[in-house]
């Protein structure tokens, strides 16, 4: 048995999400399916995030106990003759026996995608929200910033989550321009329950002049779900990166900035 | 009666091509169905290039003879609402009286996608073909400088194709690399049945090192299809512009150098 880390892309749009359900198509599922048929025996796999059905994922990352008969060195090119044609194993590498996939991490990056085009790209369609109507993303950029740091995000967390801490630390949230598309990054320590979707629903708000940047601070302060934002749809949202060392963290802000 | 020009993008995957056949679910056969039910009467649809199964368009151009009620102005957004999500008119004007958006064009531009990672990238895995194997990018560049010019190009067209005059000019082929993929983009003043497909299937050819950049001159003199190379999935080409005046033409092709 080898501990591996695997990262794993998918298009989410026709699964319910990462996490196994019984009877539903699921990422865990489907991963969970295909090696244990490689391997002959029943493969559980661990996620660095549980991702909402519809959300995608460029480079999640999962973790799991290979026992074999194939080399961890051949498990991404013989997966990919035997996933569907939306899950990919970009990389499979052995990890330390107490390597986790969700608790080893030291932060994440996900990914929101706006398309602001009049008509909605069809190339984009699945991986893109589209919001035709003109965005102040200066004004989105100072109500953005406003949410970076160690803060209590209980107002942007689905109510009914039964987490006690809602403390994350939000280590940037940024957005960039690429043609008719705007995409915010969030970099954090962890994320609680549709946290990315309530901030851009609740940014995208100010965008549209419906509400003042500096609000958020006070959303922030109201610990209540109902202040911020709607939720943003699932499928502008991507899961990008997981980092597991402070290293690739400073580098990803690095990156960011 | 106005006789109006719509650009149209449309992601090909589940189209019969775009030409109109019974039974089967096409781009014109899509807009011509929409249209006729907005204007209460018959519309046809003329497009400037008959794309295949699978071929995506970034932007088709039609022209129809539009009868209203619907203000030609409002049409991109009145169909936003009424055409499946995978077609988009993105803009309609009104045309000379004898526009026609396949006689009046003076040449098109097509890009095909290559993917060139080890594992295909799910997000593009609609609109590229995967290749992983290494590609000599430079040799692929000398034999695309071969197909550049006013040639016969009988051996770049699918055989069966009862057209007497195989003569095209081609203006530009270039390679563009962008992270892992490699685009090909062919501007030519009128192409054959799978021309370009059957051009990027010799250029995948050299690049894999099984023929020389200069083979491409005896393929051409040769005219014959047998000689060139295996025609290329037709989920990696796109109809990328259709250009109405020298000047768009010009312009492209600086853009392109």
């Amino acid at each position: 048995m080898a501990n591996l880390k695997l990262t794993v892309a998918y298009d989410g749009t026709r699964f319910s999400g990462f996490q196994r359900q019984p009877g539903r198509q699921t990422v865990q599922g489907v991963l969970e399916e295909v090696l244990g048929e490689l391997a002959g025996r029943e493969v559980q796999v661990f996620g660095a995030g549980r991702t909402d059905a519809g959300v995608h994922a460029r480079a999640q990352v999962v973790h799991l106990d290979w026992p074999g008969p194939v080399p961890w060195q051949r498990l991404p090119q013989v997966l990919l003759r035997r996933l569907p044609d939306d899950v990919a194993v970009l990389d499979a590498v052995p990890a330390a026996e107490d390597f986790h996939a969700r608790y080893s991490a030291v932060g994440k990056c996900y990914r929101y995608t706006v398309d602001r085009s009049p008509v909605p790209d069809v190339f984009r369609r699945r991986y893109a929200y589209h919001e035709p109507r003109p965005l102040a993303v200066d004004a989105m950029r100072a109500a953005a910033e406003q949410l970076e740091g160690t803060h209590d995000f209980t107002s942007f967390c689905a109510a009914a989550t039964p987490v006690s801490n809602k403390v994350r630390t939000v280590y940037a949230v940024r957005l960039a321009e690429e043609g008719s598309l705007l995409h915010v990054y969030v970099i954090g320590d962890g994320f609680l329950y549709q946290m990315v979707r309530i901030m851009v629903g609740t940014l995208l708000e100010v965008g549209l002049g419906r509400r003042s940047p500096s609000a958020v601070g006070e959303i922030l302060a109201a610990r209540d779900r109902r202040r911020a934002g709607v939720t943003a749809p699932a499928k502008g949202l991507t899961l990008w990166e997981v980092y597991y060392s402070r290293d690739e963290l400073e580098d990803a802000l690095r990156r960011l900035s």
